[in-house]
């Protein structure tokens, strides 16, 4: 009987957890004292206390996790989204302790972690990639030499960057002049590493990202892409699946080009692919590469049939994905919608607290993957999302209608949520109509 | 925009409001004022009270069904199963009134509800009869010649009969002198209709049925076969969808035959044969035709992909089934747990009361169709059943281990339910061997 520790919390605990189950492999909760009461506690076979509430002392504590999963004397470790996924340091060391690290290797999560070499890397492997510089710019002339050749206007970035630290938008020389030495600042302030590369500005594009599944070993799957451009802060909000702005051509052309740059990084585990794309060009840009499963990996569940955690045990214990390519076949439409205990009408604010009244909105084709429960109270310490509601319909207007009824029949409270702001969204014109960017809620002004 | 109203109440008048949302038609609830509180009641468009809590005051009222048809200047009634569905007198009244009757002919009505016409019609449409008389017996003679030529045991019924009313099984001669007085008695007190019938009786089935759809003009497609044979006192626990008792050649035959049977009678709207299946002979016995909607239409759905409500709805209002046999896919395993507020450890005695916790087992493949919520108070009114579990899996050993799970995290309390009991079931060495027949539950000594 193999045993997996789960070093995660929520909805995706939860979700891992019933896959286990499913394989008939022993799981292993991990949580923080905040969360003792938490659904996935109950729900593994068994359970250790790592630290107390704080992330920092829990869920991103290498030590007890790895004491726990020696403790527990488990065969591998899922990391999910979100805290260690995506550390190396944890998945060496997991390793070290001879147990298995359910996702890539260290070194290649290194290499994905480091944007600039993530580029040249996926660049060298046949992706199309934003117009940049080969690697790191070492001055304010080398950045405008750059910025010639590909035109203004460009981001400057930080190569350890994320969250937005670190970069600054130039659209001429003069910008450069004044932000070069801004960023470079902030860039080391931030990640204690002031290397800077230089990418063309995508202004309006659309966020379509490509799910794959490497065996370690050269062969890769993947399961169509998604479409999760719907965004509030780059925080995605609706994500769906297939991405019906693109032509038959275009998605068999660009989940083909993902699936081979994959084999040829004889990548192991779930990963996603980014790209921004442009559909007055009809172009594709490399964003960056997620080496763990995605929030979002639910809506190509729906549309392909797989179970994706399956396919990362089936890769991590057996170096086997479990089905070829020929077997994925896309039907139908899926939606996700990103439930937060958050206030709108404040900000969207976190808005933690006891769960009184909770009713969900149920039937065919409906899936909800939480983690909470009438009484349950939401710990102020980590992610606001409390739920994902899923639906699936024959295409896109359907299964945004259905979506929309589903979230009207949801009843979550006294905490307050972004329900009704989900509610607006998924009947909003242009939404239905698949005409927006990625900066649709902000240019449209729908956040009062 | 138009309007139907639902004469039903529980979960499958919700199941059918959120088909009509999706389809953009007003609905109309009807509720006794026992049901005040019902989430049908609240999700519908507008809603009507048609009398007290008993069915013969409200969900057994023509007259006042017919009378919030009026008020609400609905087009058409979905009857839903149980209550008035089978009921011509309701279905010619609906038609009188110039609304449509979601549903078949008043006369198709007649004619399936009597036991031994239907047995006839079917029989002459080309589908497998039990061997018995050709319509009537009229004498204890008759029954013994009979009886010499299809040999003994046999089932003696009556006409119009149901739950097991007017039935007696004879193993002899002697048994017939002994047992047609009774059974003629019996029948005239419960039905008013002391008519009897004879057929053999079969002794090691399996329930075996298949779900069609009429367009009312000579088209029909069918949805595949369901398996329900894990029955407590004729009662369905679990349903599921294929049979994979059958062989694809079996499943081929029974299907088409059936379905070319239901094209010779211009049936209109959904419906259900249901068979005895002799696993040793390999033969189907027609016992009844189900002229409505049926609680286990869910694992069709599942498998299928069709929603068979809508069918019901496009066939009612443009004779349109709104798709053809080739579009019928099978896959995948889908199986039914009906969750009933009944306690097993009091014979099953109804259990009504208020929820106080109610948690879902939810996730991955999970269907729940039910109308309860925590808070909702179950009225002893009506039927017991309060849920419908329902999951997929590629096969039906996954999909059994699947749905133990769910049944697994599911809690409702503190009002006593089957969920232990079906827990039980779902995990038993004989259903996971596919190997029983409809009586397995009595003769394995289940029930404590």
């Amino acid at each position: 009987m193999k045993k997996v520790l789960i070093a995660n919390r929520g909805e995706i605990a939860v979700r891992i957890i019933r896959t286990l189950k499913e394989m008939n492999i022993t799981s292993v909760a991990v949580y923080s004292s905040g969360d003792k009461d938490s659904l996935h506690v109950a729900l593994a076979d068994e359970a250790y206390c790592i630290g107390s509430p704080s992330s920092a002392d829990s869920y991103l504590n290498i030590d007890n996790i790895l004491q726990a999963a020696l403790m527990s004397g488990t065969d591998a470790i899922h990391p999910g989204y979100g805290f260690l996924s995506e550390t190396p340091e944890f998945a060496r060391r997991t390793e070290e302790l001879g147990k298995i690290f359910i996702g890539p290797t260290a070194e290649t999560m290194e290499k994905m972690g480091n944007k600039s070499m993530a580029r040249q890397t996926m660049e060298k492997a046949g992706v199309p990639v934003i117009p940049g510089s080969d690697g790191i710019v070492n001055s304010i002339e080398e950045v405008k030499t750059l910025a010639a050749n590909i035109t203004y206007p460009v981001v400057i970035k930080a190569v350890s960057g994320g969250g937005g630290k670190g970069m600054r938008f130039a659209h001429s020389d003069e910008d450069v002049d004044k932000l070069y030495a801004e960023a470079k600042k902030e860039a080391k302030s931030s990640f204690n590493d002031d290397r800077l590369y230089v990418e063309k500005y995508i202004p309006k594009a659309r966020h379509i990202e490509i799910q794959i599944i490497g065996d370690g070993h050269g062969g890769a799957v993947h399961l169509y892409e998604r479409d999760c451009s719907i965004q509030r802060n780059n925080q995605k909000l609706l994500e769906e699946a297939p991405a019906t702005i693109l032509s038959e051509k275009e998605r068999a052309d660009i989940t083909e080009t993902t699936r081979q740059a994959i084999e040829q990084l004889n990548y192991r585990g779930a990963g996603t692919i980014e790209y921004l794309y442009v559909p007055e060009e009809k172009r594709f840009y490399f964003i960056e590469m997620n080496t763990r499963v995605q929030v979002e990996h639910t809506v190509s569940e729906e549309v392909t049939g797989v179970d994706i955690i399956r396919a990362q045990i089936d890769v991590a214990f057996n170096d086997d994905i479990g089905f070829s390519q020929n077997d994925v076949q896309l039907t139908g439409h899926a939606i996700e919608a990103r439930i937060n205990a958050e206030d709108p009408a404040s900000n969207f604010m976190p808005s933690p607290g006891k769960i009184e009244t909770l009713h969900l909105g149920l039937g065919r084709n409906v899936r909800v993957d939480t983690h909470i429960y009438s009484g349950y109270t939401i710990p102020p310490y980590y992610d606001s999302m409390i739920a994902k509601i899923i639906v699936t319909a024959k295409d896109r207007h359907s299964a945004f209608e259905k979506l929309q009824l589903v979230l009207g029949e949801t009843v979550i409270e006294p905490v307050k949520t972004n329900l009704d702001f989900q509610y607006y969204l998924t009947g909003h014109p242009k939404v239905l109509a698949n005409d927006y960017d990625i900066k649709f809620i902000h240019t449209e002004n729908i956040i009062e």
